[in-house]
């Protein structure tokens, strides 16, 4: 499947928040052999919102996940940009509002929170767009909701790490293994050769595996240390033949005198 | 300025490096008064680089920054995606080239890498699209670029982010700074009182005082404990009328009963 992520916030484009969900994501999409395309940070502005998901659903992603602007806060947009960008109408979600109610009345009982009761800003988090299922957040309040638009699931997560792992895990983690793929990922570290040493070597093999990815990374400037990783998307005996490149690359390291630092 | 970053690498879409460089470069440019407009990472693929990059500037940013995908192996492309989206040539820049042999005979001689001279890979780095000016690299031997296509500037800086930083400071930090907005961040702390108790004030709020974003983040799930930040862009007076606001978010809070822990 292929996956795109929307990244809803300011707080993330003046550098106050360093987005780590798109990465934890990104993990575990490649993980069960899915292919994330695209990640896109935006403002809270219901017209980007729209008008950004509408350029993605012309990519034909089979998955987005967006992430954030879901609170009960005047700047949290998401379901309004996203329901512009649907051409539908947010409404009352009658599970999504029983959730929120409860998670209130429960926060109230704890004594975490002072004020009882459903109030404007809270009974907005139910108002989804037509067609929506909620999925249940048991970290907070604001639920998550599921969408399909065409063949595309459009998956709508909170922005706070913790209540949107809990609804991946929940929810998504077992579609995406339902659909597995098959994804590689080995490598090595080399040093005493330089990326470009190598890389007449490395654009053989890729001509040669052409299914595989084989990249270098260098980790420090001038390429003291290198990293060479091979991945690749559902390739038939792709870990015997990701070995197999491993070998070639470290016969050739050795035959250009570097040295070798195998993985952990 | 608006600004826009283009993040290229297939390494950042399976999760394998955790984009740093994006935040580190999203801080210092709302830092100088200028607004981010916008994060898009993309895959190491001409195609894909090239018609990115067209859609990026149909929206007419000030400045674009792009990162990775500059070294010297097959699976760098960014040069040639750049080029295919600005219908330019890739030329050898003699600069470039000077630059880059120079970094690898220094490299050399300190016994750091053992292949001397030039080689096509090596080469490689120095065709740039036509209209680039070479920007040095003290860190590295990739050059990053700048270019202009109608009023935008375009940088192109490497992918490690010890080399995309020197370049930054010594070529565009001077730049932003230059043309200086100013940019507004205060905030606090507060516990007792939810995000979505606050919400109708702050909605208040951002209608009294509508250049300044007022925005709530939840720390921890179900609101124990919420950061609030007002931010603004080039607003007369902003530091002192974001203190005003800040006041009046203090009386606010300690009216419902909550508590306050100031920045430090």
């Amino acid at each position: 499947m292929e996956v795109e992520i929307l990244v809803i916030g300011n707080e993330i484009l003046i550098g106050k928040t360093l987005d780590t969900n798109s990465n934890w994501l990104a993990k575990r999409i490649a993980k069960y052999g899915h292919r994330l395309k695209r990640i896109t940070v935006i403002e809270d502005d219901i017209g980007i919102i729209s008008r950004t998901l509408q350029t993605i659903l012309e990519r034909k992603p089979d998955m987005i996940f967006t992430t954030g602007g879901l609170g009960p806060t005047f700047d949290d947009m998401t379901l309004a940009g996203i329901a512009e960008g649907l051409k539908r109408e947010l409404e009352l979600n009658q599970h999504a509002y029983n959730s929120i109610k409860r998670a209130y009345e429960h926060a109230y009982k704890r004594g975490i929170l002072k004020l009882e009761g459903m109030t404007k800003e809270r009974e907005k988090m139910s108002y989804l767009p037509q067609g929506s299922i909620p999925l249940p957040n048991i970290r907070g309040t604001a639920p998550g909701v599921k969408l399909k638009e065409g063949e595309t699931s459009i998956f709508i997560l909170p922005g706070v790490p913790s209540e949107m792992k809990a609804i991946f895990l929940n929810v998504i983690k077992p579609l995406l293994k339902e659909k597995r793929g098959n994804f590689i990922e080995k490598g090595l570290f080399f040093m005493g050769i330089g990326e470009s040493q190598i890389a007449p070597y490395v654009t053989k093999l890729e001509k040669k595996y052409p299914k595989l990815w084989i990249k270098t990374h260098p980790r420090i400037g001038l390429s003291l240390e290198v990293e060479i990783s091979i991945t690749g998307f559902n390739v038939e005996n792709g870990d015997e033949i990701a070995e197999r490149v491993l070998n070639e690359i470290r016969e050739i390291i050795l035959s250009l005198d570097g040295r070798i630092r195998e993985r952990k």
